[in-house]
């Protein structure tokens, strides 16, 4: 079977929660289908999840996602569909898409993942082309990708109030750029339709707001079902503004750590988990996984040297100042191979649609570390089954654990659809 | 490669059309989307198509298909999938559905057609339940069916303006019944939605109805990518009343096969296509391949004898009068296996997405027969691969000729969906 294996004793949890979305998955479809009706759901979307046997829960909501590339090919089908929906429904009348990328010229894995999204927008019926911010490209590109894949890119042109690539002039820009450093100026004040709306980059998005919206999502959707939300939400502290290199704030972060500790403690007890609990500590503001920090005693950030306090401080825009937020660390209990190697699975959306998913497998990581940190390895292994095809026969076979791994992805998009809804409000 | 071989030496016409769906195939999804976009998509349709190698044409649309259980397992997901973007759209609100299908109780394959579809709608998302219109059944009557699944068919109960089976009053009523003997007393001036609508059964529609709008549908479609529109469009003639048994209108009859056939003749010859042209007679209303006759020649038509005017005159609710259309005939040049069984393919769709699709082979019929006659037995070979998922790099692979086939289908779906909106503006 092509599937992680769970290495845990305490799957006793997981197995009823899955039957319970199992036996309530008309409830659960008619609960989120009620969610969107009114609501706009976000193009596309990944969600990266930790599944530690008892609980499973969302631990980083990207809406710029890549990774398209490591999707199980025979899903294809499934994500042309999805786009042709989804256009349909949120943007009746595109026929050209620019799809505006990072400026990451040397990954193959990031080149791969936009060739594989091209890919997916032109079967769905689009024009599509790649038009880079890239300072140096002054000239059309064209790369051959390690799949045998083409890519060109093409340097953005603005004229006036819109932006073009040679002689296509898209009616529609998706952004595949977190805009970590802001908004450049050539986005700015476009006739053009932009996706996601560019005051939903890591500039100014928070991880505190969007886990704040999955709170009440998951509360909600938990009461509806009958269920603890714990065991899909995984509890968080907003700690406010620190300064790790001149050591301020930490007393206070420290007592907020205690408080966090004490809670998860409080869960494990009853639900008689005899793993040690641990808070994960990050920034704010911010991607790539930069300025996180596992802790299982607030002693540990007393002690920090200055190597840690440096790596703590510098997130991808070398602010030392950071607003902070303090995360229950999720276990990982998904395990690969012989050599059981930590598995996180990573889930995919195109509009409200769950169109896959991969697991990243990382072979040096512990199962209670970040597997999404900068200068990562890892091995995608690509979802066998489609996660919205569960097999009501069977316990514990992987149709139904992607299941709740869609139903759980499907809760964050909902959260960070409240949130654009948030922010467009105060970015009208 | 699980697909049939195309035998016959006149593919050129067909790899060119392939190559040129293949070039436009951003230009084909743009067109078919402006159409939805101001048409609402039948729920669902099936779609049988004939592929002579110099042409692809539909040879019926089915507005109430059976076969569901005859789609590959493995687009299960897809099928899912559609079933919310289409209620989505054209249903928004529905939670409950009543599947009202055939009264076929020992047709087992038509059986586990009605399970897989309530498999389909209930993993959408929706609680589905089937309610019978068998005048005999009084209690709740469980099969087990050859595959496993179970069936459950419950007495439809009419209460006011509404109908329930035992204590699910449904939103929306599912027709999977041709209504060929016209609308039961029961399903009149109902509160409830049903979908499709009453009036488009075949105790109503028209064949010709549905091809002239085949035909304005696949000539504005030609037009737009500079295709010969006769690749895709079978010729037809109405013919009017006619009576088989009392030989009324056979001279006329004739008169019009001796004109399409020479139509054909006409094109046989602009193509240098060897084999002999052949028309279909056909009532203009009825299902099930009733009353359907080959001809190669108007004169056939004098020497019937008085069985095979009894054949022609007898359609489901054996009416000695019908209304008449002659067809062009498509060779079916498809075939299955070393005994080079004809196969003839059937495309499934669900709202405006094109979902599977299966191979009738049937090993004991000539290329020119109809295939889907009463008491017929066929072996279903379900498509190999989606319909959606064109591979640019290769011709003559199966993926494309799939890809083909769901681009006609989809505008024999488009004809069905003005045939609708025609029935609709006069049925209000």
């Amino acid at each position: 079977m092509n599937v992680p294996h769970l290495t845990t004793a305490t799957t006793g949890p997981l197995l009823a929660l899955e039957r319970q979305f199992l036996q309530q998955q008309v409830k659960i479809e008619t609960w989120l289908r009620e969610k969107w009706q009114n609501l706009a759901a976000p193009f596309y979307c990944s969600v990266d999840l930790r599944n530690a046997g008892f609980k499973v829960a969302p631990v980083d909501t990207n809406l710029f996602p890549a990774g398209f590339n490591n999707l199980n090919s025979d899903f294809m089908p499934l994500c042309i569909q999805a786009v042709q929906a989804t256009m349909a429904e949120l943007y009746p009348g595109i026929k050209q898409i620019l799809l505006v990328p990072e400026n990451h010229t040397r990954n193959q894995f990031y080149l791969e993942n936009l060739a594989a999204l091209q890919e997916i927008l032109v079967k769905a019926g689009f024009a599509t082309r790649v038009g880079s911010l890239l300072p140096d490209l002054t000239a059309p590109s064209e790369l051959a990708l390690p799949s045998g894949r083409q890519l060109l890119l093409e340097p953005l042109v603005r004229e006036g109030d819109r932006v073009s690539v040679a002689d296509f002039s898209p009616c529609l820009l998706l952004l595949n750029n977190d805009l970590s450093g802001g908004i450049p100026e050539i986005l700015t004040n476009l006739q053009q339709a932009i996706v996601p709306a560019p005051h939903l980059g890591w500039f100014k998005r928070l991880k505190s707001e969007h886990f704040s919206h999955y709170q009440t999502v998951s509360t909600e959707f938990a009461e509806a079902l009958g269920l603890d939300p714990w065991l899909i939400n995984p509890i968080f502290r907003n700690c406010g503004e620190m300064d790790f290199l001149k050591q301020h704030g930490l007393e206070g972060l420290q007592d907020k750590v205690t408080d966090l500790l004490a809670s998860i403690r409080g869960k494990y007890r009853e639900y008689k988990i005899e793993q040690k609990p641990f808070v994960m500590v990050k920034a704010d503001a911010g991607t790539y996984g930069m300025a996180v920090m596992m802790v299982q005693d607030a002693k540990e950030l007393a002690e920090l040297n200055r190597k840690q306090r440096t790596h703590m401080a510098a997130s991808k825009n070398s602010q030392s100042v950071n607003k902070v937020i303090i995360q229950e660390g999720v276990y990982t209990f998904e395990t690969w191979g012989e050599a059981e190697a930590a598995a996180e699975p990573v889930v995919y959306m195109l509009g409200k649609h769950v169109v896959g998913g991969f697991y990243r497998v990382h072979s040096r990581r512990g199962i209670n570390e970040n597997l999404n940190a900068p200068g990562m390895q890892f091995e995608p292994l690509a979802f066998a089954e489609s996660c919205n095809n569960p097999d009501y026969g069977k316990c514990d076979c992987c149709a139904n654990r992607f299941y709740i791994y869609g139903v759980v992805a499907r809760l964050a998009l909902l959260a960070a659809a409240y949130e654009f809804k948030t922010l467009g409000e105060s970015n009208p």
